[in-house]
């Protein structure tokens, strides 16, 4: 195992911790919200951007990359932190999530899923072994399994066969993974059902996965019911063990998951809002595109220290984004990265400091979603 | 007169010459290319980022900027400089062009021209005062008097009929002109007359501006008539005042313009073909957006030294403007407007050396267009 999870301190008044994650690019703090750079790249950002803001890992897609520019391509490039010139650790998720969700343009069997390419309609098939071939040629520093994500309602007896199938894909991906120094990460399944959570759990837990990912959440299901799976999902999966809510980014979510004991986070929310003029401030969301702020010279957060907020007002951006400048949306991607990234320095730094519940409830009391 | 502008040296062997242009935001070195910003952004980079590549002087639209975000709520920003936070020099032009541009759009009188928005068709009015006034409130360091700009090919008589339109229309703008530290250039017509050349800056001469721009060239007459008529038209205009050729901006036009004794130059082209996927090179254009360069790691111009060259691969940025991605025009970008303005270095310290015409002979057989 090429990673290393050590936990510093835990919570006295819930189950949030502070731990750091030491990988083959180098060692990320928790908990950590990871960027999400879908097609190898985050979208609009440099990756000396990324650096400045304080993003330590990123998510990349196998789906996406599998397509263009094709895995094979990514390797001979000698990798894809060479390819895009990212030197700190990222995470690939195993392109289950994005081909389940083609809807009729999927086919799914035992053996793995047959879809159609959402860029020219061409015929592919990812299997638990293809998924995590495509991943090893990407060289990330953490694999997920392949798995199944049953959507948001869903009856039991579809999510328990979920669950089956996930750890039948998960002990294939462990077979067919092997490689210098990535790690591959299983995923826990069972909707919102805790006895399937559970079978799920210690079915995974047997594998002995270096990191334990929780899926099926943030589906659709209301955010309270959410909470309820964690609730009894983080305190099935090992404490030596990262533990990471996967497509989790409000604010509010983040700061519930992490006292419940989640160490890792990744969204494309605050990238896509932000190309649809909406940010996160420490009093909410504010859609900046709106005619409200077509004169207003005041930084978008006041209270941020990010590039956008130092230097511009929420009218020239307004006029960026309603003109379609490409600053427009790099400058509010900028500020809900940073917004997010330096939240989470704050929650460690509250756990550190033994007052992260104290710091959750002032965080929540002004933040409107 | 709030400029200064000082010839520091001219070549022997042709009427290159290295100059300063001083003006309330800095002080700028000739000859110059200046990137144009449109509405308010030099199209995807942020201000540092054009400071750290080397520009000097930008350009904005005011035919742009009037329709949106509208001058008045620019002049409430502080001005153009404070708005779009550029702290050097700029230089607008009078929105004439554009408005002719318009075609069917617009209708000239006297007067002025009656045109409507290329946004929402609402209908507006521009005279050569109303031109002044809209740069008055912009605030930028050099404002340029509203012109009228013949197409090529056109009849002489009606060249004829639009230089005597421009004197007048330059004598309004002169008369409405009054401004804190801003100063106003004259344009000289006269298209590939060169009588009319000679009229168009006899008559301006008389008004005495600070700098003459030659306008209604680069509007699609072959290079070599360009040439001809900067051949004798600007030995027509002042040695001790700037003259700024509009609109051109691929490099061999540049070279030749220097050598006629041009100091300044723009050109959308640098960031238009960027984001096509186009590149200039020490070798001439790449279209790295070609199925040539999918597997090609070596950097677009092995011999640059911007960002994109010194970081990432031609197969990386074909990829990313496969994608869409933001990132990869962003690059492309910054590497056009790095290979202009860094050739303008080289042009000025070849200059200096007094081997301007061996430089531009020996990039000119480089250099494939």
């Amino acid at each position: 195992m090429t990673i290393k999870f050590k936990v510093h301190k835990e919570a006295g008044d819930c189950n949030a911790r502070l731990a750091t994650l030491t990988t083959p690019h180098g060692t990320v703090e928790t908990p950590i919200f990871m960027p999400v750079g879908t097609q190898a790249t985050v979208k609009t950002m440099a990756p000396y951007e990324l650096e400045e803001i304080g993003a330590q890992i990123i998510l990349s897609n196998t789906y996406h990359l599998y397509l263009r520019p094709g895995h094979d391509l990514i390797r001979e490039a000698g990798g894809l932190h060479e390819f895009m010139q990212w030197n700190k650790p990222i995470l690939t998720d195993s392109g289950g999530f994005q081909v389940f969700s083609l809807g009729d343009l999927r086919k799914i069997t035992d053996d793995g899923v047959e879809f159609r390419s959402h860029i020219d309609g061409s015929k592919h098939f990812f299997s638990p072994e293809k998924a995590t071939r495509v991943q090893m040629a990407l060289g990330s520093d953490i694999a997920m399994a392949f798995d199944q994500c049953p959507p948001y309602p869903c009856e039991r007896q579809e999510v328990a066969r979920a669950v089956e199938r996930t750890t039948r894909w998960a002990k294939r991906c462990l077979e067919a993974h092997s490689h210098e120094y990535q790690v591959l990460f299983g995923i826990v399944q069972g909707g919102v059902y805790e006895d399937l959570r559970r079978t799920s759990a210690e079915q995974l837990l047997e594998m002995d996965f270096p990191g334990y990912a929780i899926g099926g959440l943030s589906v659709g299901e209301p955010k309270p019911m959410m909470y309820e799976v964690l609730d009894y999902t983080t305190p099935l999966l090992p404490r030596d063990k990262p533990r990471y809510l996967m497509g989790v980014g409000t604010p509010d979510a983040l700061l519930e998951g992490v006292a419940r004991g989640v160490d890792m986070f990744d969204c494309v929310l605050p990238t896509r809002i932000a190309r649809n003029g909406t940010v996160m401030t420490s009093r909410g969301k504010l859609v900046v595109r709106n005619a409200a702020y077509a004169r207003d010279f005041e930084p978008m957060d006041p209270n941020c220290n990010c590039y956008a907020c130092r230097n511009f007002s929420r009218a020239y951006i307004r006029h960026l984004i309603k003109s379609n400048e490409v600053l427009g949306i790099r400058l509010t991607t900028i500020h809900n990265l940073y917004f997010l990234l330096y939240l989470m320095a704050k929650v460690r730094q509250a756990i550190r400091e033994d007052r992260f519940m104290e710091f959750k409830k002032e965080f929540l009391s002004n933040y409107e979603e």
